[in-house]
């Protein structure tokens, strides 16, 4: 007998199996996963987080809506929690895995339709499986100009998840939930909602307009756990007649104040239209670099070492990229204006540098940051404030000040989007290494409190600080997703913990 | 003693002299108006629909967050419905009127504070009672370089309730929705929730960031009947270097297509920021005639008559305008990429027109077209299509269709939004002559049908049809409102029928 899996807090053995026994009838036996073994992509977590607590007691895989209600069905049934995935690759926030040990994985991979692609309308439909790379790939196919907006783990992600997760690209689509319109979500009881205008009969207008008629709902499915989300409405970017990357260098660490003054006055007046992305030196360098290479001693690698080697490769501590796009005629004058704005700011331009994540080239290349320490441990943090240099500054000095406490290096990509910068900062351990794994839970929970402290609240975190994150936001804003969450799934049977909502 | 208002349904005049006694106490006495001559501003309807339907109970005059709390604790206490107005100007949708009878309005106006302007982030923070003009006046008196977008009704309306209606205006903040960020709302128990970053404590993030951590919940208190809103942030458009507003005149009926082809693909190009609206002859002759002096015949005005008239005024059958902003040098080579655009699709392009609520400037001056007919009668009919020329010319032939039934014009603004198409459509009358408000009764229902039978939704309408267009989108839609409903206004004492959501 194979190890068993664990089991759904609160169900005895005899009646999970019971409920296995019933799924089977639903998906067909081989897509009913409970043993241990079979169970592991489903365990394997980047995140600094002990893998017994988000252990799932099975996976069910599967294939149509109609699969979903027979699942939802069971789950109520015998009062299973359900934790729903699309691609499962949430990396760096807890891939596949659920908030709490013992749920069951509801993977929908296996609806990986994409329903329809509309080259004048510049829309598409797809479910969850969809991956950005199968999309890409259909519109090269049939020579579709669409350009998609994708996340840095690109190819391997869908836009379903990513866009649950208010996830973000690099794009003037960069915010993924801002351009998709239109939901089909199966709600805890099996009902079939369909949000916008995707509920109107003999509309052809589920794609073009998101809010319909009365409440706009779509926002309520993201981050939550409220219903089943099995197709998803996106808005593409038709692709420019041209485009032209630039890099702006700051060669002084504090030319990241001036780098987001400058940015945000640019997005706000239309010069620009993508994120501007602020590597700095020790993010880009992990492309050419990894750490052992440059220093053994003890702590996080000291400011100079970084700054030195980084100037090698010719990386700055802070390296802006952003897009102009258009007709060239178009490009031009606004080349000039940016040109001058960023020379004034202190920063030095490239005006044809490359970054495929512009410009719809799907890679992995973003992957190489894991090889910095090795071990294959990563956990994001992206606390948000004002678009402002002052913030940004304070948010590194916070940033540098508890890393350097746990010996761990400061990698961050401050993006301004608009009148909003989100400090993306990672941390990188060895999962392998339990020491190291301790210390990376620490640093990231002492380094969530920092920013939260200073009024820099998380916006996206793993399953593991779920609830710490909700907490921060007020009493009043988890009664609210409770009621909620009781309107809809009165069994409380969906993603229980998931953003820190509980029945 | 001055004759008694309407009971709310199945409170006693009893019980409902106690609630005003206690309301009163809340407010103050002079601020609960309960004679049904003090109520007249309340009662006063453009649309078509009967005054006795909608006639409230009595006025609340709420001069703050507390009041608003003690108004519902009473109104809780008592079973009272409650229909909170912030300026009270939905012309066109029922202006302050509540969707059913006896309902008791509570009034905004008196919050009236611009809370917060942040010429950097270019944001704001308001109240209910504020308006377009009083905002307008108090960046101008500040030499604060940031632009408002309003709606036709411009300075007389506000921007909260503008916003939660879903208006719409004209320039590239056109969607008040998306370019509103962060929500104070007061819930039906009195709790007050802070949406997306505003319940972080210490955080300066409110007005920048929207989605906060957990479900985006903001969507939920638009075109609904869930809290009362008593804050809300505002993003501004930063004033642009420079501007240029253009007319494309279709002298051809059909040139509608080719007009939406071409506006659609400019936009979603990103040439064109802005929404592209298609005045037809009719609608832009309003400013210039009345229909009386054309026409005295029995029918809608012939289209050779209107036509004819319209062209002695440079009008054409169709008139497009939309604006660039930006440099003078951004805009010189997309005045030339919009010119050949339009004029391969048909049209004359003026390149120096003058619309100023692209620009900016407000006033009074859409309201010319209540002369056409005179009387004061104004419903607005808004399906949603894409934006395809196919579609626009399907919605204009169904609607001269319907209206000439009925012996009313055809005065339509269709707008190029980006993929959707909003086919704005005037039905015109007497509100002072019983026929013709009964007729212009029925030709709403019929157009309204009309369009919804061939799938083009509506989106907005009035007070007297919220049930109907509730019930195109289908019953699970309806059946989520309400769950959500019953989870935050157990009582279900704001705003029964808005929306056609009821308890």
């Amino acid at each position: 007998m194979p190890p068993r899996a664990v089991l759904p807090a609160g169900v005895s053995s005899t009646s999970f199996a019971r409920a296995l026994g019933e799924l089977r009838k639903v998906v067909g036996p081989a897509y009913v996963l409970a043993d241990r073994e079979e169970l592991a992509p489903y365990r394997k977590l980047m995140i600094p987080a002990a893998e017994e607590e988000h252990e799932p007691s099975g996976a069910v895989l599967a294939a149509s809506l109609e699969h979903v209600q027979g699942v939802l069905a069971v789950c109520n049934k015998y009062k299973i929690p359900l934790w729903p995935i699309s691609t499962g690759r949430n990396l760096g926030y807890g891939a596949a895995a659920p908030a709490t040990r013992g749920q069951l994985i509801l993977d929908l991979k296996r609806m990986d339709r994409i329903l329809a692609v509309d080259s004048v309308l510049c829309t598409a439909l797809v479910e969850p499986g969809v991956t950005y790379q199968q999309l890409h790939d259909h519109l090269q196919e049939r020579s579709i100009a669409l350009w998609l907006d994708f996340p840095g783990d690109g190819p391997l992600v869908g836009p379903i998840g990513n866009t649950l997760e208010r996830g973000t690209g690099a794009t003037p689509y960069g915010d993924h939930f801002a351009h998709a319109c239109g939901m089909e979500i199966v709600l805890a009881d099996g009902r079939v909602l369909r949000t916008g205008m995707g509920s109107l009969p003999g509309s052809a207008s589920w794609q073009v307009f998101k809010y319909g008629y009365g409440p706009y709902l779509d926002g309520l499915f993201t981050q939550s756990n409220f219903g089943v989300v099995t197709k998803l409405g996106l808005w593409l970017m038709p692709a420019p007649a041209a485009y032209r990357t630039l890099l702006v260098r700051y060669w002084d660490d504090q030319g990241l104040a001036a780098a987001v003054e400058t940015a945000r006055t640019l997005r706000l007046s239309g010069t620009i239209r993508n994120p501007c992305r602020l590597s700095n030196a020790a993010l880009m360098l992990t492309a050419a670099s990894r750490r052992a290479e440059l220093y053994q001693g003890s702590g996080a690698v000291p400011n100079n070492v970084i700054f030195a080697a980084a100037r090698q490769h010719g990386i700055a501590p802070w390296n802006l990229t952003f897009t102009l796009y258009g007709t060239s005629e178009q490009i031009a004058p606004s080349l000039d204006i940016v040109t001058r704005a960023f020379e004034a700011s202190g920063g030095e331009v490239v005006s044809d540098y490359h970054d495929g994540s512009q410009s719809n080239e799907l890679s992995l290349s973003s992957f190489s940051l894991l090889d910095w320490v090795g071990g294959g441990g990563l956990a994001w943090l992206a606390p948000v404030s004002p678009a402002r240099g002052v913030d940004a500054i304070r948010q590194r000095d916070i940033a540098r000040a508890v890393l350097g406490m746990y010996g761990m290096d400061y990698l961050a990509a401050p993006t301004v989007y608009g009148r909003d910068l989100h400090h993306l900062t990672a941390i990188l351990f060895d999962h392998d290494d339990l020491q190291a794994l301790q210390r990376a839970k620490d640093c990231f929970r002492d380094l969530a409190a920092a920013f939260t402290a200073n009024g820099y609240g998380l916006v996206r975190v793993g399953i593991d600080f779920m609830d710490q994150a909700a907490r921060s936001y007020g009493e009043t804003r988890r009664d609210v997703n409770r009621a909620l969450k009781r309107a809809l799934d009165p069994n409380g049977i969906l993603a229980p913990g998931k953003s820190g909502i509980h029945r």
